[in-house]
C-alpha cells in the first residue's frame, strides 16, 4: 500500500519530504528543487497535495508546490506510486510549471 | 489582490467552490467536474492546492483534485489569477490528468 | 472530409497557410506566429506535416513548425479537423515549443 | 553537427528510422513503435519532420508520425540533439498524441 509519507528523490536530485498522510489522502511536506528557472537562490518551499488510498499500492496522486521562498512560480506534480521488483516504489510524475506573465497576452508561455 | 475563495466556473461547464484560503496561500475545497473519462457517475470531489498572495493580484496557484469519488485517477491544475478590463478576475490554467494503470510498462499512457 | 489546405487562423492571431496535401496526407506550408519568446523579429516559418485522410472529415494530423528563420526553436502541433453546425471547419490543437538549451542539465526546462 | 539520418532508439524500446535530412532541415522516415492504444497491431508508419542546422550539433528538431497504417492517431515529437561524454549522440524529446474523439465536446481528452 503506497504511503507517499517520507523522502522521495527525482532523477534530478530534487529530494521532496512528505509528512504525514492523513485519512482522506491529504498530505503537506517541503520541496528541496534541484532545478530552477528563477533569479534568487533555491530554497525549501511548502507543498500540498492528496493521494488515494488504494489497496494495491499503486495510488494516483497528485501535489503542487509554491515556490514562494524564492520566486513567484507554482508548479504542480501527477503521478502513480509503483512496486518494482524487490518492493522499491518508485513515483511515476509528469508536471506543469506556470511562471507569471504580465499580461493576458504572455499566457501562451507562462506553462512549461 | 486576487483571492481564490469562491465559485469559479470554467468552460466546460466545470465548476470549483474554494474554500477559505490560509495565511500561506493553501485551500481546500470541491470540485464538481462537468466531464470524465471514468465509468461511474461524477460525484463533486475534494481538492487542495496553494496560491501565491502576491499584491498585484496576478498570483499564480495550483490545485489537486482527488477523484476518489468515482475514480481512481488524479489531476492537477496550475495556473494563474489575472483581472479583465472592468475588473472581472479570470483563471487560465494548465492541467494534467493522471489516470490510474497497471504497471510501469503502461506509464507512458496515464497522463492526459 | 477535412483537407488542411488553405489558410487557418488561431485565438492568438497566428496564421498558417498550407500547401498542396498529398495523397499519403503529406503537407508542407508556412507559419505566420504571431506571439515569439525570441528575440529576433517574427518571420513567416516553414512547416511540413501529415494529416489522415478519414472520410468522416474529422482527421487527427500533426505538424513541425520549424522557426530557423528568427530562432532556433521549433514547434510541433498535433491536432484533430471538425465541422460546426453550419459548416465551417475548426481545428482544435496542442502544442508544444521546444527551446534550445546549453546542455542536459537544462533539458528539463526546454519544452513549454 | 548532429544530423537525424539514421536509426534512433527510445527507451520504450520503440525504434526510428530518418531517411536522409535535406538542405532545409526536412525528413521523412519511418516509425516503429513498441507501445500503443490502439486495437489494431502496430505496424510501422510514416514520419516527417524538420530540424535545424546549426554548427553546434545541438538542434531543435520535430516531427509528426501518423499511425494511418493501424490507427486514427497522430503523435508530435519535438526534442533537441545531444553529445554525451564520448561522442555518443542522445534525442531529448517530448510528445503529444493525439486520439480521434467524436465530437468537439471530447476534445478536452483527446490528447495524452
Amino acid at each position: 500500500q503506497c504511503n507517499l509519507t517520507g523522502w522521495w528523490e527525482n532523477d534530478l536530485g530534487s529530494r521532496m519530504h512528505v509528512f504525514a498522510v492523513d485519512g482522506q489522502g491529504n498530505f503537506s511536506g517541503q520541496y528541496h528543487t534541484a532545478v530552477s528557472s528563477a533569479q534568487k537562490p533555491i530554497e525549501p518551499s511548502p507543498l500540498v497535495g492528496s493521494q488515494h488510498l488504494d489497496e494495491d499500492g499503486q495510488c494516483t496522486f497528485g501535489f503542487t508546490d509554491n515556490w514562494n521562498k524564492f520566486s513567484d512560480s507554482t508548479a504542480v506534480f501527477a503521478g502513480q506510486c509503483f512496486a518494482r521488483d524487490g518492493g522499491e516504489e518508485v513515483l511515476q510524475t509528469s508536471w506543469l510549471l506556470r511562471e507569471k506573465v504580465d499580461s493576458l497576452l504572455s499566457d501562451w508561455k507562462a506553462t512549461r
